[in-house]
């Protein structure tokens, strides 16, 4: 392997997630990848401020937290628990010195068939969050997710939606995350990453292929990169262009690859990624 | 079972593909059903001709022709063959007597990650197409898929870009289809309703409900009427609202509705229906 520029790359913690927190720290270390994106689930296991340390001890950069959100809840004590969750979530991310948490906002509550309401709830908690988030050094990113998961995942579904949202709040506090593999079949997306590039709201880029079929429940189904319909570097020119410096982080849920060795994993994506880009 | 009205109720083959031509024609005539949407596949097996008499036989309006299509291929004999066949698909409707021939427009071609490209060649093949289409009183219907098929399946995944497709043709020549489990999650849609209403490019209306999880494939797993998250009522008001007064087609892909008694699946879809709009 010839040397790579790994200086945007990061890898996030679920592509790998058969490694532990240790054993992802060594196999970056073994790889030269210096950035991790992190999931609030491993970092509560392995303990917030022993995670802090592994990760500082081996010379790592937390570029994102995965993840808060979950606010279409219309149970007045399921939202309240939601925000305090997420209050939670906002001083992990801070704990783990990183300043952004990525938000999936949650489906349509149960026998409800009202997206505009639930995205309206999500408007009302980001509300009392932002300032929460602003005031811990943290920028929340809202995430749309791909339509297919409108109904039991995400009820923001463009980055059109996700920017109506964010844009109500100082771009310090709320921006979004531009993941190719939920915008790459929009047409609007690369306009939608100029506005959200020019009021200083991209927060995070991540990047999954697009492969089909797609499994049962298709949420494992992310292909690794090269292996689908999105072309990446045509991604990575949108959001260059809109002035995103920032880290480029690879984020997988593929059963296929968690049943394979995780450092073999970790430098088949590292090769990807520098081959996505040459 | 108290009396409804079935009017604009319009059952797709495809809901109770169990059922032969002949079997649905008599589970119509049982049921009070007066209008079906045909699939070529079925419809060339019985024969062309042999379908038209017995449709006719049986008192049956047929509200449209399923599919045309399948535009997006770049070699230049796959995109010979295409057109050849869309041709037929266009006597075939007109042999049927349907005014209306839905188009699913296709995906990626093999190894190409060009979205925009793939849609500007289903602009050239309609440009072929449209004027035979007019020829022999028959409308394409463009029909957006939901984003989930836009690589395998059709690159036309909202309303919006089907109404720029169609826009460069005549509206007696080429329209749009609006499927309910197409484009439910699209705040857009709405104000695009309102735009093909407009221009009389409402060429069909189509229901089926968004249930999840998704089987494998995503192919299969449309939902009967009520069982999901879309709002029915919600949707006939924007068609109606823009001017549609056609018929409301039921077109349901199933596995577990095939499994089933066909005319016991027919019953249950006409009683949905009948549910949805009390």
């Amino acid at each position: 392997m010839t040397s790579m520029d790994l200086s945007r790359f990061s890898i996030n913690q679920m592509t790998v997630k058969q490694l532990s927190l240790p054993e992802l720290a060594v196999a970056c270390g073994e790889l030269s990848v210096r950035q991790v994106g992190l999931w609030r689930e491993p970092v509560q296991e392995y303990g917030l401020a022993a995670t802090a340390k592994l990760i500082r001890g081996a010379g790592l950069t937390v570029t994102t937290l995965c993840r808060g959100g979950f606010f279409t809840a219309i149970d007045p004590e399921a939202r309240a628990a939601a925000l305090a969750d997420n209050r939670r979530a906002i001083e992990e991310a801070a704990a783990l010195g990183t300043n952004t948490l990525v938000l999936v906002s949650g489906g349509l509550p149960p026998g409800s068939k009202d997206l505009r309401a639930a995205r309206e709830r999500i408007a009302d908690a980001l509300a009392e969050l932002a300032p929460y988030a602003g005031e811990n050094g943290v920028r929340l990113a809202i995430e749309p997710l791909h339509p297919v998961y409108a109904s039991d995942r995400c009820v923001v579904s463009t980055l059109a939606q996700a920017l109506d949202l964010a844009e109500r709040f100082p771009a310090h506090q709320v921006g979004v995350a531009v993941d190719t593999y939920h915008i790459w079949w929009d047409d609007r997306a690369p306009a939608q990453i100029a506005r959200a590039g020019a009021g200083g709201r991209i927060h995070t880029f991540q990047l999954a292929d697009w492969t089909t079929p797609l499994p049962e429940g298709v949420l494992n189904g992310r292909g690794q990169i090269g292996d689908g319909a999105i072309d990446m570097r045509e991604w990575r020119g949108h959001v260059e262009a809109a002035g995103y410096t920032g880290p480029i982080e690879v984020e997988l849920f593929n059963e296929e690859l968690w049943a394979r060795d995780g450092r073999e994993v970790l430098a088949e994506t590292v090769e990807r990624f520098h081959s996505a880009f040459l």
